[in-house]
């Protein structure tokens, strides 16, 4: 059992592409800010496409889920992090958050899987991956 | 105890402007089509902005969880659900869906909440919404 | 020489996710707005992908330009229009606009090219496509 | 009859939220780019939402065009540029391109008019923005 990766953090600077007409940033983007801070860990890790062992494996979103608790809003400097907590066959689990000067203004976790891009059939993650993830 | 709103059904058709590198509808996307689908929904009911009774009530997304089980494609014609599934005090809770050809791609379930655009705090569901409902 | 293709015309409601914190349709989403007229003239001619030739052909566009005259607004439901008035070798130039209720609020000029996938160069227009357009 | 400010640069990193089923950055999306740079140019000078002299005053787009040379794929890190041309009463005309290693992939003008949130109408650009503009 594992007690998960470090957590990574990214800031990210609220544009008005990223807002709706509410005032706020539109709620379906905080899945993109989650989705940049996981890529930006994966890059950390030395991790990217290129990284893959194989052409045909790409990562898909298995689930996915946000509890909002406070809106951001339009030029605010936010924080957002992605830690992985748990790793299976085929998938990691993040838990992420989104935050403003400490405040938490919206998390949740998110499942990622290791498919075949020719078959959709889920594939064992690489060892090295596990390995520099550190689960 | 309510058995819930009818389940209320949407075609969208995907367009480029909806996938991503991987060939597939962008998976951030589907949450924009369960809310088309929902705004439709309250519009069938007679039920738009200008129907709530004050003009400081909106609605916002408090929680929203979603299940990726096939990928759709550009081009497809898609049927977007949602119902009612439970009403609080404050909030409606719906139970959405994303399918093609009566295969479910994706699932979900979203929270919205009636809240003061001036204070931010949850606002009582007005009882002529509720009626409308079903619930 | 040609009087251009009859002009095609695709209703399209404005979704909380079309808008920014302006109140107003962010003005980078009219551009999906034009492609979605494009893509339904396109199909109305019953020329969709699976219509091109050859397998490694794609159209990308090559200029864009927008003039904004007014704002559209949550919930309107706007005409957004596509007209070819060129053809070129590999070439398509539409004009575009996006009305509400009679008055134009946006209007522009697409030109979209014939390319190959595999070179990325140009590639003359199919005779078939040149015949549905009726230029 | 001034000779422009000076040319501002902005990294931006391609996310897979940046691209399209072509497997290329979905070139709508360049208009986000051009935004984000025009934004950070803004507030380099010091000069952000908080620093209009009036509540009731914004910045709206009033034209923009682009040219497309070549495609940005994902994970590809960029330069995105934004230069202001010439000032007229009440807009800011800025020449801005998208570039890779030193090559142009999109470039474009964008003209933007600060208007009345109330009124809609053309204001006066403030001297303090034409001063710290330079032109």
């Amino acid at each position: 059992m594992s007690a998960g990766s470090a957590e990574f953090s990214l800031p990210i600077r609220v544009y008005i592409e990223d807002t709706d007409a509410g005032g706020i940033v539109y709620y379906v983007n905080y899945l993109k800010y989650f989705e940049r801070a996981r890529t930006e860990f994966m890059r950390s890790l030395g991790y990217d496409k290129a990284a893959l062992p194989e052409e045909d494996l790409m990562f898909v979103v298995s689930k996915a889920s946000l509890q909002y608790r406070d809106p951001a809003r339009l030029d605010e400097l936010l924080e957002v992090t992605a830690q992985v907590i748990s790793v299976g066959g085929a998938t990691l689990t993040f838990v992420q958050s989104v935050n403003r000067a400490g405040e938490c203004l919206v998390d949740g976790e998110v499942v990622i899987a290791l498919v075949s891009t020719l078959t959709g059939r889920p594939r064992r993650l690489p060892t090295a991956l596990r390995d520099r993830i550190g689960v």
